[in-house]
């Protein structure tokens, strides 16, 4: 296909990978006619690799793309919004079988090589019908520059489209990676669904890809939080098709390669965690001198996921009492007297107590900024961790009241 | 002490608990002026029970009071709101010994015998002088009838006192059961304090008394939840004094004195989630046919605690595809396909698909109640387990955003 003139060259410039497609079209699942259909197809079949939801309701696309990723090989995504296709039964099952078969038709490729993924209200069946009849337009919309609409597509309540590309120089070669996602997850769990895909022009044994997506999942999307209802449909796919030559082999490749898809993944985490329901803060935790990697991962979550801290820090109140609490109830064996609070810059606790009112004003002011890290030390060893949150608004209470209706 | 005539008569003989009398005052603790202040006093040293909250920072109070309970022998328990005293350091602690040394000089009684207990904002010192100046009007405040002023005296956001009393006859006599408590806990953790003061005029030796109050708590406080963080301050006493005559001994009064004691502490559990910050419903979870009693618990407990869940009780949205995806991560192996969920009578799920548009119509009607039940077949094994919680709203968090404020 031919790069189209027009203003957006230069955006298509940086997000085409070579080798890929992209595409979307509006099937009315969505009844306000948004872009509710996503396609990415590989000009050829590409190494696949996958990590999905732990959660034991899983929807049926889960299942079937689970599976399907065994064979290591995918040729295409078919993905929609508007429907989870969960808690759907046998039917469900059929119906993510038929979404994947008729892509599989129109595009001409093996059945078992298209993967689906579904977002959306759990509990109602997937219409199939329109997803058969919206095909041709959604064939058609493929394009080596069609990533924004395919990111639009896979949108619930997303506010904004999240779409990250990087560009990797190996031993004189060139290759691309690109990804798109959609809030949910943990973040916006009725919609039920934190999706992500990865496409790179590299190529790569499965097996070489599953490493490099764990790697990077669990710095990433395993590492943020809204409210801690993980969803039923979870899914984040790695593509690798080999059309730029670069192969991801040797552990000099691995490691570069590796480094590029955790700082992308990990700016996708962040667009989910910035553009959280109600969201009006992005707060990091890091957590210093834990005594081991686990425990410092679990007092950040346990502070990322409190009620009453993230209600503090959208009431813009640095109520140090509620972290210290999270920490004290966390499960990890702390010294309370050993722990120091930092606002940014600003040390509001020192050894498990106040650190006076000059402090408390300065992280006042901190607390007042939209994005700022709350730093909290241990004092007990040499790990750190760190976990990405937003706070706890009125307006995350409204949408999630008000859902379904 | 006479029992005052007057139209509180009917219930001073309702709350009145032989040989121990209770009291309240205002220190200045809270700014408003409300009474602050709370004493308990048995006219002789009482057998002692008490439970704590399991979080690492832990208030002075907490820890003065778990190592005096140790000699199984309370005459006093004096209890302050409006400062939790906890994050407080060295000086915390000195301070909790002075409000308790303050009371045994006034009651002319051992200082080791005298319990603390405080409530309120965490990290701030407790101004003991307050506490001090206080002395005289809260020991001349005692009174047997004085239950409903130190109820209030302990409240900080809750809305309501809460009291309980009840009569058991055992073998021919009769004695008497009374408690006070103060909604926290998990479900107002800023005010970092549940707080609840038994007392009985039976007798019973402090082992017997623990082992009871242990049961009673952990099919009571320990299954109420409204966001899941535990507080610094949680304490739960059970006072003895035997003045009825009536000796809790034999089995069949160990049990029968239980039956009841489970009874109070659960009636005063409901009472707090009722008064659960900005709560606007109060539900009920019921898990049955779980494999064991603590997997039947912990799904409890997560649905109970779903930010999402509680936010489309909220918004009286019968979304049952959240409380599915919350059994799903709780961590308790499930058959999906098995689940069953109920409001009220209402079938709404059956093997863990919608029961369709009646279902969902008929659970639309039953979500409008001010109370209700859900009801978890899990389908797996016979042991059950129930959890109360209440919806999660929007003056939840303008409460918990504005409450240091």
């Amino acid at each position: 296909m031919s790069e189209p003139v027009n203003k957006f060259n230069k955006e298509v410039g940086r997000t085409m990978v070579s080798g890929f497609q992209a595409g979307a079209a509006a099937s009315g699942l969505k009844k306000n006619g948004d872009l509710d259909l996503g396609l990415i197809y590989s000009q050829s079949p590409a190494a696949v690799a996958g990590v999905f939801t732990t959660n034991q309701v899983q929807a049926a696309p889960v299942k079937i793309t689970r599976e399907r990723i065994k064979s290591g090989i995918c040729h295409a995504i078919v993905a929609n919004s508007g429907c989870a296709n969960c808690c759907t039964g046998e039917q469900g099952m059929t119906d993510a079988a038929d979404m994947a078969k008729t892509a599989a038709a129109a595009l001409n490729i093996s059945e078992d090589s298209v993967l689906v993924a579904s977002t959306g209200v759990i509990g109602r069946p997937l219409d199939v019908a329109k997803i058969e009849a919206a095909m041709p337009a959604l064939i058609s919309s493929l394009s080596p520059d069609g990533w924004p609409d395919c990111a639009r597509a896979i949108m619930t309540t997303d506010t904004v489209p999240k779409r990250v590309t990087r560009h990797i120089s190996l031993g004189g070669a060139s290759c691309s990676i690109t990804g798109i996602a959609k809030g949910a997850g943990m973040i916006r769990p009725d919609m039920a669904t934190m999706l992500c895909f990865v496409c790179t022009d590299a190529g790569a044994a499965p097996e070489t890809l599953q490493q490099l997506l764990e790697t990077a999942n669990n710095q990433s999307f395993n590492r943020i939080t809204i409210d801690g209802d993980t969803s039923t449909n979870d899914t984040v796919l790695l593509m690798a098709n080999g059309s730029s030559g670069v192969v991801i082999e040797d552990q000099a490749a691995v490691d570069r390669f590796q480094e590029v898809l955790n700082g992308l993944l990990l700016s996708l985490a962040k667009m989910i965690v910035k553009d959280g329901e109600g969201a009006t803060k992005f707060i990091e935790i890091a957590v210093t001198g834990a005594d081991s990697p686990e425990a410092g991962k679990t007092v950040a979550d346990t502070v990322a996921n409190s009620s009453l801290v993230k209600t503090a820090l959208f009431g813009e109140d640095a109520n140090w009492g509620r972290i210290m609490a999270a920490i004290g109830r966390s499960g990890v064996t702390v010294r309370p007297a050993a722990i120091d609070i930092y606002f940014d810059r600003v040390k509001i606790v020192e050894n498990g107590r106040g650190a006076g009112a000059e402090a408390e004003a300065a992280a006042a002011g901190v607390i007042r900024e939209p994005e700022f890290r709350i730093t909290i030390g241990l004092n007990l060893g040499s790990y750190s961790a760190r976990a990405w949150t937003c706070d706890f608004s009125i307006d995350y209470v409204k949408i999630n009241a008000d859902y379904r209706t």
